[in-house]
């Protein structure tokens, strides 16, 4: 099957286009009458790198590259619209086994909204997924960027931490005790209505936790330029976490800080908002947690539990 | 060098931000707002299946990866915007080579006026970029598809043809007897003012010689539902094509037609609207060709000179 038949039948199942959409897929280029102001991320997935096929059905692969790329519109406050898709097939997978990753993006988007709007398909030596997707708002102001934190904003986390880096070791361990981390390591639920309610509860700064929480508060400190404290005491581990670090001898609290992929959202806020906010976000099925404070200063201090401050450089060389 | 440090040297080589740009390269996605609508398009280069370091420079495959792109936006008459870009670095290549790339990339889109707005990097198997353009106009019916072609429209091509492909030849058999064919088929020029042009001037369907003109005209067809009839002794070859051919023993014709990535416009109009049309083309500085008519039917008809009509299909058995 050449690409344009393989094409054709991954149109034939997208089903139909948002409202946005005048030409989808098959032109030289979608149509689209954006209206207000977008927001426009990338994101890729290859293999070896990001996932190993052994560990990830073909089907979790297809929804984990939609929604990495659709947590970067989570964190803007953005409400998802199109994704286009550069699929880059290697030469052990078949037509079937496309077909079964673009379903896996199919039924994510259809949860979130999101049209597939275009892509290009190679083939390549190892499988490779560029997901770009544009969500959108009425206007510019109403997205949240990483750079308006102000010192005295409290700083908070949607939902729990350390599950996805948890069902990491897991897999990479060969236990299967909690398929419920593993679960959360492979599909991630971009936190897509937790990140609008914010951006419309007055959130000042937003960021998703792609890469752990120590990592990713250095970036919104950096941006905003001021210093986050965060008490780490005060981080909501997720359930089975304690449990999974000890099978395979990791500290809960490191797969929480430096593990990754929870693609749970950082914000900050005036603390005045904050019940508020937390309403708007428990609305949304989730909790939001206050885990520290911006200061004046810059980079980021973890205050461990029963200890001395730490940087969180300690932490990345622990990841 | 990490992912980090790569994408902030990359992104303090960017400029200036076009007008359209809020938030550029840096935060979760960038802000953009469009006003009226959007064409977008994806297209990935993938080394050994689009190119090969051995016959490109890094900054001609930087160049040819946002060319080939933007050729789909001038292929829908769009003014280029912005483009983000995956790019999947491979082991032997280093920090110097990533931003060689990138200069290629920068220097076109200087020269469209387009804004590198975002993007990812990776580690890859093999050197892969996919670039996601988003061009723009004022409203959708501006923007022009491959499905609008009718009865009567007269055929016509942008530009010469055969030049990518007698370059690619020379190339592989490892002739440098004509570097300007070798430089048509490494450094193609993206049609856009031409585009913008015949959109402009009431043509009736569009797309870009990508694949080949029998292929690329089938697709216009098969979306226009209509016959193209092409008459193959009326198109313009390239100065140099038939040179080229002969020294690798091949047809001149056959590398106009099956050949592709001339990145040229095959486009369809009304025949009083012609005159018009070729002017505003010339304007661009480049000219507009007859080379058939839309009729009823379906399919592609290739007349070759001073012989029977052959199906399209014939020569893509050639390529």
């Amino acid at each position: 099957m050449g690409e344009f038949e393989l094409l054709e039948q991954i149109r034939e199942r997208l089903g139909a286009s948002g409202p946005r959409v005048v030409v989808g897929s098959g032109d030289d280029a979608s149509v689209t009458v954006p209206g207000g102001a977008t927001a426009t991320s990338v994101d890729a997935l290859v293999e070896g790198v990001h996932f190993r096929r052994e560990h990830a059905s073909l089907v979790a692969i297809g929804h984990k590259a939609l929604a990495t790329a659709l947590s970067d519109l989570a964190a803007m406050g953005a409400e998802p619209g199109e994704a286009y898709v550069f699929l880059g097939v290697p030469p052990d997978l078949d037509e079937a086994g496309c077909l079964e990753l673009v379903e896996g993006m199919i039924e994510l988007a259809r949860a979130t909204g999101t049209t597939l709007a275009g892509g290009d398909v190679s083939r390549a030596p190892a499988l490779t997924l560029s997901t770009t997707v544009v969500g959108h708002a009425a206007a510019a102001e109403d997205l949240l960027t990483r750079s308006g934190a102000r010192h005295g904003d409290l700083v908070a986390v949607t939902g729990e931490l350390g599950g996805a880096a948890a069902g990491l070791v897991l897999l990479e361990a060969g236990r299967n005790e909690r398929l419920d981390l593993i679960e959360r390591q492979l599909r991630p639920r971009p936190r897509l209505r937790a990140g609008r309610a914010l951006a419309a509860s007055g959130a000042t700064a937003m960021i998703d936790l792609s890469d752990g929480l120590a990592g990713d508060a250095r970036h919104l400190a950096v941006a905003s330029e001021v210093a986050l404290e965060i008490d780490a005491s005060a981080l909501p581990l997720e359930a089975g976490v304690g449990d999974a670090a000890a099978i395979v001898g990791r500290e809960p609290l490191e797969l929480a800080l430096s593990g990754g992929e929870d693609y749970e959202l950082l914000v900050t806020l005036p603390p005045e908002l904050y019940e508020r906010a937390a309403a708007a976000v428990r609305e949304t099925g989730t909790a939001l947690t206050p885990v520290g404070e911006a200061v004046a200063g810059a980079g980021v201090e973890i205050r461990l539990p029963g200890g001395a401050p730490s940087a969180a450089t300690g932490f990345d060389q622990l990841g």
